[in-house]
């Protein structure tokens, strides 16, 4: 497919956090249509799908402002400026969770919602962790949750459990979960 | 945990789609923080895993504003006034390819950035396909792309494929499919 042609592209709304553009676009077949996006920020995120010597996986309950609500997830946050996805994951698990990963593996950069917005998110694999608080931007603690790896389907099928980016980051780590099972002894 | 006050709520910028809105907020440890969020507007988003009598799975390639590109996707879009999650699935599976489904299961309801979105998509599954091409709005036709449901694992795993509500749809839906493979013939 040809891409269609951006024929205007003007920031409309700006917030702290947040810009929207507009995209004026001329498609391949003569149509015109303007587009709003949330464009690329700066930073990028990382999930992290981190797996203890107990086979369990680490889990965090978080307050979720688009819901207003706490949220079962699992550790995330943005990766900073010079940062790699994978040490950016090891620090959120320190400040988050409080935990350190010996072995910290790149998995996949995920988009969001790609027709709205550029925003991405790598997820990364943390195994072999030790203990290690770093202090994070947390306004409060947030509640660590430890889930049994051999209940991984009972979890991604939870109504309690229902953030698409989470459950993806748990289906693309599967097959390296599955074989931590299958290492174990009991 | 208890859920952190709301001292003062405010809508800070405005699009034709987005509303970006400050949320002071009072933790119950006496922090106290404003947060930006996009609330939930009045429609949510529906997504199709569809499978045809081929075992196929249907996917869509179609432009992705936030990147600017053609992205592999599923057939997904707005959940109309008064309208399922079901008929919305339906719809949205014959607009954009040309197909309708004699069965609809609801899945699950997705959270797709929830610390910043109040946005959620419905997961649906549509099987027992039959042709049925209904005008929708976009402003070109959407290519259509046909996947054997038994390379589903490299598909999730395709850097191609990067859309992390629809890995969760797939991974949500994965034993629906897999009870059709085991039906098959073949």
């Amino acid at each position: 497919m040809k891409l269609p042609e951006i024929l205007n592209r003007k920031t409309v709304a700006r917030s702290r956090l947040f810009k929207i553009e507009t995209l004026d676009l001329l498609f391949s077949n003569g149509v015109e249509r303007t587009y709003e996006r949330l464009p690329a920020g700066s930073r990028q995120g990382v999930i992290v799908v981190a797996v203890n010597d107990k086979d369990e996986l680490l889990l965090t309950r978080e307050y979720a402002a688009g819901f207003h609500e706490y949220q079962l997830s699992l550790p995330k946050g943005a990766i900073d400026d010079s940062e790699s996805a994978m040490a950016a994951g090891a620090r959120e698990l320190a400040e988050e969770v409080g935990f350190g990963a010996n072995n910290v593996e790149f998995v996949k950069t995920l988009t969001v919602a790609p027709g709205h917005m550029g925003y991405e998110i790598s997820v990364v694999f943390a195994t072999d962790l030790y203990p290690n608080e770093l202090e994070g931007d947390e306004p409060e603690p947030i509640e660590l949750i430890k889930w049994p790896i051999s209940e991984l389907d009972t979890l991604i099928e939870s109504d309690d459990f229902r953030e698409g980016r989470a459950i993806a980051a748990l289906a693309l780590c599967k097959s390296r979960i599955e074989r931590i099972q299958s290492r174990s002894p009991g």
